[in-house]
Order: structure tokens, then sequence, then C-alpha cells
């Protein structure tokens, strides 16, 4: 990684937040070892990683009741299901060490700050025990930081001590703009970077896994997301500096099938 | 459009709804000719018929103001952007006739009835005057027409006296389940239906636009969304009994070009 360029990028979001009436501290780049992570060797070892993921908006109560029985059965971390299944996963997860996960401002992240937490709420109300969040992807491409900021800010607070990761869509942002953005989630406190919803240009790549590693830094979740489909690039993820893997192909990766899922 | 075929898919809504417990009346289904709408013969005329329409996750406050000023020029009926740039676009569009729509539970309708319902109210603070909410697809797709009905109810009771455009994203639906979401917004008190999100698979044909007409009846209104580019199809839509357009090809249509955008 050319650490003056990384420099440089740290240097820049510290002076256009300071434009924008903001003192923080950007936190520093310091290209270190990630924490060692076993790379999972067989499919077993790899279910832990995985968030087991149907976010298609026409999914049915039968469909999400199947993804929980995987979820169960493969010892998924979590599964990943649209606010409208929440309360279903959360009663059929009940007593299940597999996590209920749900989204937040998904997948286009242009819903208003306020409407973000009132979801989170909502979402931790109905047994969601993670959130996944999309940022407001315009601001962030205008380069207006301190409203990505706060938008991150204000769902953190709404969901203290709730795992919250946060998906850039990194498929319109150019290099730059990912480490930026890495920086505004490490600043805001959440937990994970994510690079995809599923549903917008482009997927979780081994280069981009590897960039938002370098910025949040060795002890920080990367969820890498959107069209991992077999084992070989779950690997490669994990490899590249991944710590969670969304995929609606978990079960099929577990099996040493390939999967469909966009997502 | 087949009278007998019409009856039944009306009658096997009543059934199913009153196996959920609800004995509302479902509308009869009545072939009649449409309100008589006058296809526009120039571009001009077609202005009205036009929601500009900007929901790109990545848009920046430039491209609204863009938006916001072609509409003002070109007199389109209304602006539809995201949540996130609803008061934005409010404040430029003060005084003048072009209306500000947005857009709930968008674009997976995959939120609780109670976050529609707290969107709506939001936006509406924020000075929108329409609202296009997106249907518990999932819910339709596997029957549950209560619910499916309950969640239209709760958006049309959170903004009374709003035009309430409600989206079916047919893509994912049969002919069957298009009459049926229908009756369903009917029998909700919404004032439009509405096609497709523009991010979902496929977009407005001239055969779905003619049937929803006739199972909507003369008199409501009937949004064109997703693909809609050029002249000649925006008329094929009108004609077919589309009361209103959306697209994010609003300019280039009334200058004479094709448009590039997916809605």
């Amino acid at each position: 990684m050319d650490q003056k360029w990384l420099r440089e990028q740290t240097q820049q979001l510290e002076l256009a937040l300071a434009r924008q009436g903001l003192t923080s501290s950007v936190p520093a780049v310091v290209e270190m070892q990630p924490q060692v992570v076993e790379i999972p060797k067989d499919r077993q070892n790899l279910a832990r990683f995985i968030d087991h993921t149907l976010l298609k908006p026409d999914a049915s109560r039968l469909a999400i009741k199947q993804l929980c029985e995987e979820a169960r059965e493969h010892r998924f971390q979590s599964v990943c299901v649209n606010p409208v299944h929440v309360s279903y996963a959360a009663e059929l997860l009940e007593g299940s060490p597999v996590k209920v996960c749900t989204v937040i401002g998904f997948p286009l992240g242009a819903s208003t700050s306020l409407m973000k937490v009132m979801e989170a709420r909502d979402a931790l109300v109905n047994g969601a025990q993670e959130l996944d969040m999309v940022i407001n992807i315009g601001a962030l491409v205008e380069g207006d930081y301190a409203r990505v900021l706060s938008d991150i800010k204000a769902v953190r607070d709404a969901a203290p001590g709730v795992v919250l990761k946060v998906i850039l869509e990194t498929g319109y942002l150019t290099k730059e703009q990912i480490v930026r953005a890495c920086l505004l989630v490490r600043m805001a406190g959440a937990d994970f970077v994510k690079t995809s919803t599923g549903f917008g240009p482009g997927g979780a790549t081994v280069e981009d896994i590897s960039l938002m590693r370098t910025v949040v830094g060795p002890e920080f979740g990367v969820k890498a997301s959107g069209g991992v489909r077999d084992f070989a690039t779950a690997q490669a993820m994990i490899k590249a500096g991944a710590t969670r893997i969304g995929t609606s192909s978990g079960a099929a990766i577990i099996a040493g099938a390939e999967g469909t899922g966009d997502y």
C-alpha cells in the first residue's frame, strides 16, 4: 500500500472536516498486519464467518424459515434479513447462537438520519442483534464528510453495544472515497466496514477488502458482501482481511456447490 | 380483457381475505372506458404527466438542483427524489407549481409498516407533497393479502389528503398478483397504482398498464415507471391508461432525445 497516498487522504479528510467546522482528528493509517485470522481450510470452519443473507424483496416467510434452519444447522454467524422479517427470524432463532442481523437505510442509504435512527430502534425492539446500515452515498461523493459522519454517529448512538456494520457501496466509489469513508466509519465508532448491498453496481473485490483492512487497522471488522458465491472466493476475501462474509450462497458454499444469488 | 378471469380474481381475493378474518368487500371490476385523457401530441403537452425522477443513491445536491430547475422550466408535474433530498427540493421549488414527491419503503418495500408510517410523516414534515410507497411484496407473493392491505392503509392514514401512489414492482408479479394488488390498493384508499421502482426486475409495459387501468377503473391514477425513456413510449403508456409517467429521462424526452436512465 502506498503510505504517502494514504497519509494524503487522511490529511485531506481532516482539512475538509475542518472547513465544515469539525475539528475532530482523523485517525492515522498505520499499515500493520491484521489480526491473525485463521483462513478456514475447510467448509465447516467457514460457517462462523458467514452472515446468511436473504434480502430479496419477494422473500416469503417460508424462505425466511428455511434460511433460519440452514443457519442453525451450519452454525452461521447470523441471518441477515429485511426489517419486515426481523421479528419472525428472532422467534425462529430464539435460544440459538445464530444472531439476527438486519439492514438500515437499505439499499440506497438515501433516507434521512432521523429515519435511520428510527429504523435501528424499531429493529432492536423486534429482536435484531446486528445492524448493517448504508451510508449517505451522495454526501460522501460530493465531499460532505461532516454529514456522512453525523449520519453514522446517529445510528451508533441509537444502538449502543450492538454490532454496527457500515455499508459503503464501493461500486459507486473511487479508491480515495473508500479510504475516506473507512476513516469516517472509524471516527463514528462503528464496528465494521462493509463493501456492498448486493443491489448496487459491483460487489466485494479482494483489492477493496485489502484497502479497507489497511485503513481501518488490524482490530476492526471488515465484511465482504456482494458476489461471494463459492468457497475459494470466500477464502480469498478472508485472506485479504475480511472477518465476515455476507452471502446468499452460504448453504451452497458449505455444501461445496456454487450459489446463484447476487449478494 | 377476459371478464370471467377478472371476476375469478376478485372472488378469490375476497375468499382469501375472509379466511384471514377480513370481511371487507372487494370492489367489482367493471370494464369501462377510462377517463378521456388527451394523448399528448407534442412534447410540451407531455410535461404535466411527468414525475421528473432522480433516485440514484449517489445523486449530489447539485444534481438535485439541476433536476428542480428542469422541472420548473418544463413544468413537470413533480420532482421525485429520495427522502434525504426532500427538504432541499422543497426549498428550491417553493412558490412553483411543481410538486415534491418522495419514496417510502423504497425500493424493497420490506420495511415494517411502522417505519413506512414514520417515513411518510418525516417526508411530509420536510415538505413532500406526494408519496410513492412500495407494497410488502413478499406478503403479496405468499398471499397474505390482509398484511398487504393494512400496510398500505397505515401509510394512507398517516398522510390524509396527500397523493399516495402505490408501487407494485410488477416485475416480481404474475398477472393474477397484479390484479389482486390493484384491488388492494383501491380498498386501501390510495390514489395511484404504479408499476415499478426502476431498481427491480423489469419496468412498465403497455400490457401491465392496460390491465392495471381496467382493474382500478376509470377514475384512479395509474403511473408508468421504469424504462420509459422516449416520447413514443410515454405516449403508448398514456394511451394504455397511464395518467402519470415516472422517468429520469423527462428533460431528454421533452428535448426530443432518448434518455439513458433505468427509471
